[in-house]
């Protein structure tokens, strides 16, 4: 079969705050092959990427995404593959192309998972896969005592674990330690206890490894992106500075490469990936299987629909021993609305990932109408986005 | 004074082709404050890139370029590494921003210094610039014949040194050391050759070593990105095996971090830097004292116009023995037009960084009306650009 279209979704909750909720927009991604359809969601900007799709080309290394995806043969995973080459070659200087693929190659997935009724992490190699502890993962309250009530409900709630990230976390070593022992506190002494600095500390080690005392009495698991995600520098010299808190990272990665320097030159004890945003399950599998190599811990990252999420347990559904998962619990109504159905913990409090085929999760339509942002892009003269003829499928 | 406006202009030749010469299109920026106006050039894809600068926020870590930049106060440099580090973070999510905000940079320099009535190359800190000695930047003839005769056309235009690039280069064994063997014939045995495989290799290490005989033996100066940009293995691998030749590389380098990543683990002896990609002057003279501390060449990378030549010269105008630097020769008549007056190597062949306020350089106004492209983004029945009152200036 060969890829006939490749069809955008900008949604957005009506109003989008500043705050570090990933949730508050989507783009959904679907393609079509040979009378088969599959599903992806980039962990990115919807308009840039939708850009980085249908923009004119500007040379042989700067060309659109859709150039390198449109007509191109699906026969099986090896094409994924060979596709993922093509956009990385001929759109090396289109630095947004790796977003926007990210969601086209997660739909390539899911479409070639139903084509052959399969899972995806069947295609991606693994015969069996395993259970994961669900971490709840939320922002920090305003202060410790909001903290504290949040750490309690998320207990009460049946989660063994949970991350606290982002502001107010670093504005104040006193506030976060105060912040530290409210979450430890209302997680009670054998919940599982993650910290997600959100980069707040830029290059500062000195600044970051201020917060290890306190970590390390609340028996913090790991301390995540406390740095610029490429400042491996930083982020190898806190590890050297730990006893028991392992720093963890990678979210931000746009290729496997960026990952793999984060384990070896970072030194991080968790590697944490966005399939939305590293180019999709392929290269997310190929960093599972260098973090098992290094003795690293790999964890998905995921802040947004079920879709997302189903799409970022496959890479590490097989790995026994790499135990948790990123659960959001926050999310706006348009990423729980997004997909029918959910993804939810079992009776153990345990995650499954997917046995359907492809990602296993199907999209709800009226989420695609509901939230529907409408774009229009006119370039020359010429309208690109919704590309012409398209109307009746993306209106 | 602060900030009043961020204008793109999309610029291009009628036909664009998949030839590797970046000069087919162009994304220049121009800056209001105070009274005074700067220029700058992305060297990026220009519609995902004026997409970035305007999109709607996805959420606080995926805003919009302009949240970071627009009103801002810029008094003098330190301003300038201010708005980048928020760009940095409250873009952090939005790959493309990097790219945007290179070219706005650029255009904070060139007001800054304008408006002071000094050159960029001062605001950085240098006190003395030298002259570089220039070398030809073209594309790899068809085949070795068409090479020989353009290393020859290269010498007779007075050039002492030339780089060669991209296809066929990487195609055959045998027609590469055919294609070097031509450009050291055509260039004479004084001229020095510099080579540039565009990424062919991926990340096979065998594959770019088996051209390491014929490079010596042609006395090949450097070997550009034989590599994908975040091979580090690959290219740390690469150098250990070479002799007289250097490898080089950093072009892609959106931040100065990938840099520095390349010169510690990569292992490269030149460090290729655009200005139009990394963020601008600021990180590149960054990158350029590392370089100097490390022992590794600084080189500017510049494939367009005057313009984004200038602002590459700037960062390593003062080091005196970093002594070569891309020229362009081969660019289409939109980059040759967008400036008034040229940048041309003097009667000893040598290139000397402007030494006007800001740049040195004045944009052609003519050309940016005779080669414009018109971009409308409209989100949700809002026109996002041209940003609604801006008709009159963009038009």
């Amino acid at each position: 079969m060969k890829i006939e279209s490749v069809d955008f979704f900008y949604l957005s909750m009506p109003v989008v705050t500043t705050a570090a909720d990933g949730s508050q927009d989507a783009l959904v991604v679907r393609v079509a092959a040979g009378g088969h359809v599959g599903w992806g969601e980039c962990e990115a900007a919807p308009l840039p990427s939708i850009a980085a799709f249908h923009c004119p080309m500007s040379h042989g290394a700067c060309q659109p995404v859709a150039a390198s995806v449109l007509g191109q043969v699906l026969a099986g995973p090896q094409d994924i593959a060979r596709i993922a080459a093509a956009v990385a070659y001929n759109s090396m200087d289109l630095l947004q192309a790796a977003h926007t693929w990210s969601g086209i190659e997660m739909a390539l997935w899911d479409l070639l998972g139903r084509a052959r009724g399969v899972p995806a992490w069947q295609l991606l190699g693994y015969r069996q896969v395993w259970p994961k502890t669900p971490y709840a993962s939320v922002l920090f309250g305003a202060d410790a005592q909001e903290t504290l009530t949040r750490a309690k409900d998320i207990r009460a709630q049946g989660f063994r674990a949970a991350k606290f990230g982002w502001a107010p976390f670093g504005a104040s070593l006193r506030g976060d330690i105060a912040q530290l022992d409210a979450a430890r506190e209302g997680l009670g002494p054998d919940g599982i206890l993650l910290i997600d600095a959100g980069q707040i500390f830029g290059e500062d080690v000195e600044a970051a490894a201020a917060r290890l005392d306190a970590m390390e009495r609340n028996r913090v698991t790991f301390f995540e992106e406390p740095f610029h995600g490429h400042a491996y520098r930083a982020y190898g010299d806190l590890a050297g500075r730990t006893r028991t808190v392992r720093t963890a990272g990678g979210e931000a990665a746009h290729n496997r490469h960026m990952a793999e320097h984060l384990i070896d030159f970072g030194k991080v004890g968790f590697i944490q990936i966005d399939c939305g945003r590293i180019g999709g399950l392929g290269p997310a599998k190929q960093v599972a299987d260098y973090a098992v190599q290094r003795g690293v811990t790999y964890i998905n990252h995921t802040f947004t629909s079920n879709l997302a999420l189903s799409a970022s347990l496959q890479p590490f559904a097989g790995l026994r021993d790499h135990t948790i998962c990123e659960f959001p619990t926050q999310t706006q109504p348009l990423a729980r609305d997004l997909t029918l159905g959910s993804i939810l913990p079992d009776a153990d409090g345990l995650i499954h990932v997917p046995d359907g085929p492809g990602l296993g999760v199907e999209v709800n339509a009226d989420a695609l109408t509901r939230y529907a942002v409408d774009v229009e892009i006119r370039v020359a003269g010429r309208r690109l986005f919704p590309p012409v003829g398209a109307d009746a499928l993306t209106g």
